[in-house]
């Protein structure tokens, strides 16, 4: 795409009434518009980065056997008193509205109830369990505050997977399944070193929930961390018997900030059972459905990745959620040669399915560069006059900064 | 896919408490569920169709050189205050909801404020301009009835364009353009040949507007059409002076029920003078922005595609738009033969990257047909005991119901 077919301008102040960094750096970049707080609208970029994450989650949920549905925002009330989540005291967090006819409507906050109930048409027997449903949705949640930028929103984007299955232990088994799909996830979106799998508190149906946990001094938990063996402990379940149960001594946790980035549950029959989602087993008997939920917000990863990747002159974006592969930089100079190389490059490259970002803009090269570091794409390369004298490109990677003259054979090879 | 992997089932009976057919039918189909009353989610099968059509509009929006973003549903009543949409006289459809705080949200029923808004940060000067931007976004409107399925909704999916240009003559330019993409849509989408642009009321910016009606007895207006010239009035704009504007007698006009599938609207400066949306030309001097609308529902087109395009065995899917490209159907027999070939085809297949949805249940052939004629995939093959011994397929077409054999190779070239 050529940046001046791209209406959104880069900024060099950060937005005054941003705190958190994530938020300040992507509003920067253009990445996303603040519509209140809590709520941040795509810009173009951002929409390109948040499909990728999507597109690399749904690979892996793919992967596990489950299928993509979408269910919707508005919720029926019915189903939330079933199963005591309707009422402000149990749950405060809704956004609640109303039709003309004067009846209450919810805004999802979450989707186990709707898929308990729509699962009821679907399944009756054995036969049909397992089921692995997921979708990629939009939830909102009433929150007190919202001063995180993409870390807490009050409208944001959710990847929720559902398992309904015979049995605990199937559960367990799929459940298992899960916690590899999630590793793989995190690895695949550049945060795989930074990510700890986490005993946290289970609810009402097991005693331990796990959640992955990114290190950084942005997070609001507190984790206890194992290198060794490369778990964490949330704060809120440290204490001796937890200690004991996963057979680590207090002396080896070391506290660390941390971003929650997923959070994986063993459900059971809390919702089945209420909503009556049962099934007719190999003995002809009716049993409530063994269910589990599984939860990652694909917004709050993008968010995560600036707050620890970034640097002080802008975002990092790894290769894999990248907008772009490349930034390539014409530099205005004597004559329209080097314009013409730059276009040439840029059909070229184009044509090879590599995804390039081409600053055509008549500006300095100083803005260029600083307007390059902060939109982070992984690789920038520099078409200017001295280009032309050289024969080669200068090519540098965003990441290590590093920069070398490469032909145009090399930077096909590398970016292909 | 196989048919034993996917969780929803088919349905023999109508749903009680729908009336309109595209409901009726998607639902026995397993392609969407009701939620509420005009509020469904879309199952696996119909978030494949959703997919597609979006992904037709989006092909098209690129093509006129718009690009994609995502706003929000939470809405800041601020703006909808400085253009006079806020208040409940002025719009009805409105689902309001309330922050902790007590200050009230509004859900978007559109999005010309908030997009107007934003383009504040990006658009300063005439070299700014212009610029085309769109998103497939979730709407809200509190209709206070929903009784057509997918045809109107509480809560559904739109593609809305917005283009602010510099002047009324590079919209119209534009405006032209957009006709010309919404025509290829329809196309695309099998609704070209019953689909007619019509002209509508304009509101405040210009005399007319232009919907695109696509002729049912299921819709809810009323058109006049010009055969010949390919074009309609809807009812609401249709006396003398339009009659004359367009140059046509009135006996050459057909009275017909429609479907509106696609509205598109110059909105002039309704929108960027109150919310203060300028530039500065060429010589120096601020002017607002002259904008546009256009709008088409992708759950809307699927309902409309259910509603004209079905008969009485099931939904049609045209190619461009069905979930899967064939639907191949094992019928079980004597020995492992047929279901071995069965699977050798379906693999086959699917490493060609067709798209293949195989029935490999247990059922009967009778169950296996009424289904596979519910939903509507463009080719079935059936593989049986006969096939076996005939050594070729049994192909048939679901919209001509024409039946044929052939053997592997023409199978896979028809659909490559």
């Amino acid at each position: 795409m050529r940046q001046s077919q791209l209406f959104t301008k880069t900024r060099k102040e950060d937005p005054k009434d941003e705190v958190a960094k994530n938020a300040k750096l992507l509003i920067r970049g253009g990445f996303i518009n603040k519509e209140l707080a809590g709520v941040y609208s795509y810009l173009p970029l951002g929409l390109r980065v948040l499909n990728k994450i999507n597109n690399i989650i749904r690979e892996e949920m793919n992967g596990l056997g489950a299928v993509e549905l979408e269910l919707t925002a508005l919720q029926n009330p019915e189903l939330y008193e079933k199963t005591n989540r309707w009422a402000e005291e149990a749950v405060d967090v809704w956004f609640k509205t109303n039709l003309k006819s004067g009846s209450q409507l919810g805004l999802g906050f979450t989707h186990e109830e709707a898929i308990t109930e729509l699962m009821k048409d679907h399944v009756s027997s054995y036969k049909d369990l397992p089921v692995y449903a997921y979708q990629i949705q939009t939830k909102f949640r009433n929150e007190e505050r919202a001063k995180s930028g993409l870390m807490r929103g009050r409208e944001f984007l959710m990847k929720d997977l559902y398992s309904f299955n015979d049995s605990e232990e199937s559960l367990n088994d799929f459940y298992d399944q899960v916690k590899g799909a999630y590793e793989r996830i995190y690895e695949r979106v550049g945060l795989g070193d930074l990510t700890y799998i986490t005993f946290a508190s289970g609810g009402s149906f097991s005693k331990f929930s796990h959640e992955f946990q990114t290190l950084s001094e942005a997070g609001e938990d507190t984790i206890y961390v194992c290198e060794e063996k490369k778990f964490a402990i949330n704060k809120e379940v440290l204490d001796e018997e937890t200690l004991k149960e996963v057979g680590i001594a207090r002396e080896n946790l070391v506290e660390k900030k941390a971003i929650e980035v997923g959070n994986i549950f063993k459900l059971g029959t809390r919702f089945s059972e209420p909503l009556g989602l049962t099934f007719t087993d190999e003995n002809g008997e009716k049993r409530p459905v063994v269910m589990g939920s599984y939860g990652i917000g694909p917004g709050r990863l993008m968010g995560t990745v600036v707050e620890t990747l970034s640097d002080e002159k802008g975002i990092v974006w790894p290769k894999s959620i990248a907008p772009f592969d490349l930034h390539l930089v014409w530099i205005p100079g004597e004559g329209d040669l080097a314009a013409e190389l730059a276009d040439k490059l840029y059909d070229g490259l184009t044509e090879e399915g590599i995804e390039v970002f081409y600053d055509d803009q008549v500006t300095s090269a100083g803005e260029k560069f600083a307007n390059a570091d902060l939109l982070g794409l992984p690789y920038r390369v520099i078409v200017s006059d001295k280009t032309l004298k050289e024969g080669k490109f200068e090519l540098t990677e965003r990441a290590t900064r590093e920069t070398r003259w490469v032909d145009e054979e090399e930077l096909f090879a590398l970016l292909k």
